[in-house]
């Protein structure tokens, strides 16, 4: 504590990543992390630049960055979508929090589950915003009607974490148009994973913003880019906002990278579509075993067994070289969030269930 | 505008970054970027990584570059310094809005000179600060007894930009000592251009909190870095508030580029003095040419003709591809912001004006 920190940051208390041991090599299932590298294609681009040029700042209006974002969504959804329609940052996280303080008054209402990415509360806190926590149903899902018409903003993560579960599109649509006049905030981090986007609703209603990330599906944890999608306006709202924050959050390499990235579809979908098979054989294995696996659609499962109590079996994991996430949280500290690695990590991860159960 | 804005998006009027115009190659001079690359040795650091590690998150708590920063002060200054007192961000204005939000509460007064970074009113505005603009004296220099016993926080630009005048360190000293109570922020963006830091002052004082960059002295414009360097309870507060905002802001390249730039101190002093000597020169003759140029201890000068109006002078270096920065504001309306090039590009410069005039 010192006597210059603000009241905020006094009473704040900050998001806490997943944990990262640095003490022995874990087969990291923890922090969702994607088991492929990025495309070759990246890598050469990286290695293949002018460094020198790392002298001179980047566009800070990201502009080709975004142009490809934009070509790639009118492509795969064969509908028109600008550069100006595509924000974006430095990892989804900077998005959401920019996200908060462009769209948001302080003391506003903004809604979102009981359980869904834990970065929420901590951005409600820090912008001075009145939260209000809709319980998922009993099954962990999100009930729609619940959203229809409420006094505030509306941010769901699709599908949900750490549920892992997924609202259909129709869903979503729904929530949209019975809020015509709030901000409905779609954060699709894991949507690459087998849930329809609400990319298709952003020229459709004009109170639709998606959040994607690099993160996950396309290998790049490592190096921070998140975006967001919407109409023009809302974009260059998040643009006003960036250039009385941060004018270049993203660095030269980001951006070369980022559009390599985009331009390799192939091995997008060829890694993805991998995570998913593995996925499903995990889940398979994992209901021998006796365990409650809700209905994922992300690229991590969520878990529970009726005989060990989660947070034990995390802690004999760990010992067991086998990272994953516990959250000691109410109606979920029986479960388990575990990342969905490759088919080798997940024979590890089921071999040590195996002697642990 | 869009009907979802908030308030405060509204109505803020966004920094300016300098121009960055695609039309046709310039010299440019207008955004006091370095005119030498990075280090050959960061170069072949970026290209030697294994890029395949990008699918994992970097370390949030930054250590090993915090480490190194903290190591490199404590050799220069002969005094330890620690990791926890180094906070690295997504380039110094990243780490600049987060000191505003960490330690300045709405409504208090933050007091800074009427000539200075003009990204500060831009601050004060989006957090609901008070701005309280010193004047400069009428040779553009800082008065310090003028920020004795200040109500309200003090946040100085050493050398100001864009005026270039350096103050000394025994006199940001006694701002300090006669304001015990309230936080001076130290913006050191280019202070290895002949200033002396205020670094030596944080261990010595609880009240200090000294910024700087990699983006002009480091050549790392393009790479966005920037860090905070004060005692281990203010940077701190400064870990809270990046745990509550974005907690990956840095990427796995630029931690380990900003390391290598570290560790090759040879290059760094090496360009620094190869730019001041090529500003004593530049300086030099255009005082030949009749200019007025004040004492500079940055990167940049700042000038002004007798005979030519700024603003003309500008216009038509522009047509002539030499491109230098100028404010159309109050008091500093018939000067020019001209960065320090390569001898070459000042030689071209020179040229030009002597066409011009």
């Amino acid at each position: 504590m010192s006597k210059f920190w603000n009241d905020k940051i006094k009473e704040i208390e900050p998001y806490v990543p997943g944990e990262q041991p640095k003490d022995k090599k874990y087969v990291k299932l923890n922090t969702n992390e994607n088991p492929y590298s990025p495309s070759e294609k990246v890598v050469e681009k990286i290695k293949s630049m002018n460094l020198k040029d790392l002298k001179l700042y980047p566009d800070p209006d990201v502009s080709k960055l975004r142009e490809v974002i934009a070509d790639y969504f009118s492509k795969k959804i064969s509908e028109k979508f600008t550069k100006e329609q595509i924000f974006v940052g430095n990892g989804s996280d900077e998005v959401l929090a920019l996200i908060f303080m462009t769209f948001f008054n302080k003391g506003d209402k903004v809604y979102y589950p009981d359980i869904t990415y834990s970065f929420y509360p901590v951005y409600a806190d820090l912008f001075d915003l009145k939260e209000v926590k809709i319980p998922l149903n009993e099954n962990f899902k999100i009930e729609i009607n619940k959203y229809f018409g409420v006094d505030g903003h509306i941010i769901i993560t699709n599908p949900n974490a750490p549920t892992s579960i997924a609202l259909k599109l129709n869903e979503i649509e729904k929530i949209v148009k019975n809020n015509p006049t709030q901000l409905i905030v779609i954060d699709e981090a894991y949507v690459d994973f087998g849930a329809e986007s609400s990319v298709k609703l952003v020229n459709k209603y004009d109170n639709v913003l998606v959040v994607q990330t690099f993160s996950k599906s396309r290998s790049f944890a490592g190096m921070r880019l998140g975006y967001a999608i919407g109409s023009e306006n809302i974009i260059e709202g998040l643009n006003r906002l960036k250039f009385s924050f941060n004018s270049y959050t993203i660095d030269r390499i980001s951006i070369e990278a980022g559009i390599e990235s985009f331009k390799d579809d192939d091995y997008f979908v060829k890694t993805n579509t991998k995570i998913i098979e593995t996925r499903e054989k995990t889940v398979k294995k994992l209901k021998e075993l006796g365990f409650k696996v809700l209905n994922s659609s992300a690229n991590f499962i969520f878990i529970s067994h009726n005989k060990v109590f989660a947070g034990d079996l995390y802690k004999n994991l760990k010992d067991n070289g086998v990272l994953v996430r516990y959250f000691a949280k109410d109606r979920i500290d029986n479960y388990l969030r575990v990342t969905i690695g490759t088919d080798e990590d997940m024979e590890i991860f089921i071999e040590k269930l195996n002697k642990l159960l």
